[in-house]
């Protein structure tokens, strides 16, 4: 099974997934690429330096002028996106710190084969800065969700979900700490059961085959 | 402390606020009234039974007529509500299981002295059918949640919050009946909290204070 991850950061759990494979806690699986909207993005560096295929896709080149104005072109952006995808074979997409909304066009054509971790317990605290959602929130529980990607903010039908307290003097750095210890290991055995083809989705419920 | 309770059904959650008070769990407190907005409420049957001051306010009782049509007045309720509580010199009201939202004069009057049990992580899954929501949505967590209560539904600061595992084969009664059991246990936990003056509210932030 050919994995894509997609990052904008250090990706640590791009790390985490790598590790996952070269250990053989997922199994049947293999990164084919690592794709990232930032050329200084720490994890792109990390798949370079491990001689893998690491590939910046600059949203730069993506725009189109409307009344002499500069615009981002999203749609054809993700269309190169998917036709790297395509070019690599790509089983399944793996969103790992990604800060971008994949558009519908990538959605419909993988669907039910992109997955992303989020810091919280979705359906809480959806979109960015979700430590600090919770903090602000006054929550005493979150967690990460892993889920499989709609076309919402973090809305797709929930594959694993883990929890950590947290801590009435915590701040967002050690919440975030916290949280990511988990989201590595969560990441790691959605992954894993997705590889073996264990999960399966019904509407909203994904549940494992036995 | 005396401690009113506010009930619509069976009064689980009243029944074991009850047995800690009388075992010590929660010290410093006593339970002088349980009120009823439903005369049939199992709850404020066992209230009864235990000879302990219990008391139906009947919504019917409190209407107004407009263009010849009846309606519940809501304001005259909760104003009878307010007096009741006023006269048992009220000075804690646990929600349990209470199925009509407390209107902004009670609340304004009892700011920071009315907490209620939710049967969800909030702010995921407010309002009612908690348990089937999480279950609708997908949730793979879930678990119960006692804050102070204010204007919105299951919206106030969050005192404790403690978490269930949602199973893949849960139906509701099954998920109802786990969150339950931890419901009884957190909201003692809480009030035990409450009673012995140790919670600081600032803000959203709801603090054990040591």
């Amino acid at each position: 099974m050919n994995i894509a991850i997609l990052l904008s950061g250090r990706g640590s759990n791009f790390l985490a997934i790598k590790e996952a494979i070269d250990n053989g806690a997922i199994s049947n699986a293999q990164i084919v690429c690592v794709i990232s909207n930032k050329e200084q993005a720490a994890g792109l560096e990390s798949a370079r330096n491990f001689g893998m295929n690491a590939i910046f896709l600059n949203p730069a080149d993506y725009k189109y002028i409307e009344n002499g104005v500069s615009y981002f072109d999203r749609n054809a952006y993700d269309s190169a996106l998917l036709d790297l995808l395509k070019a690599n074979n790509v089983d399944l997409v793996c969103l790992a710190g990604y800060m971008r909304v994949v558009t519908e066009a990538v959605i419909n054509e993988y669907a039910g084969r992109i997955i992303n971790i989020h810091p919280s317990l979705l359906p809480s605290f959806p979109g960015i800065d979700a430590q600090k959602q919770a903090l602000n929130y006054g929550a005493k529980v979150s967690g990460c969700t892993v889920h499989f990607v709609d076309k919402g903010v973090d809305t797709g039908p929930i594959i694993m979900q883990t929890t950590v307290p947290v801590f009435q003097d915590d701040n967002e750095h050690e919440l975030s700490k916290r949280i990511l210890a988990e989201e590595h290991k969560l990441y790691i055995k959605a992954i894993a059961l997705y590889t073996k083809g264990l999960l399966k989705i019904e509407g909203r419920k994904v549940s494992v085959v036995s």
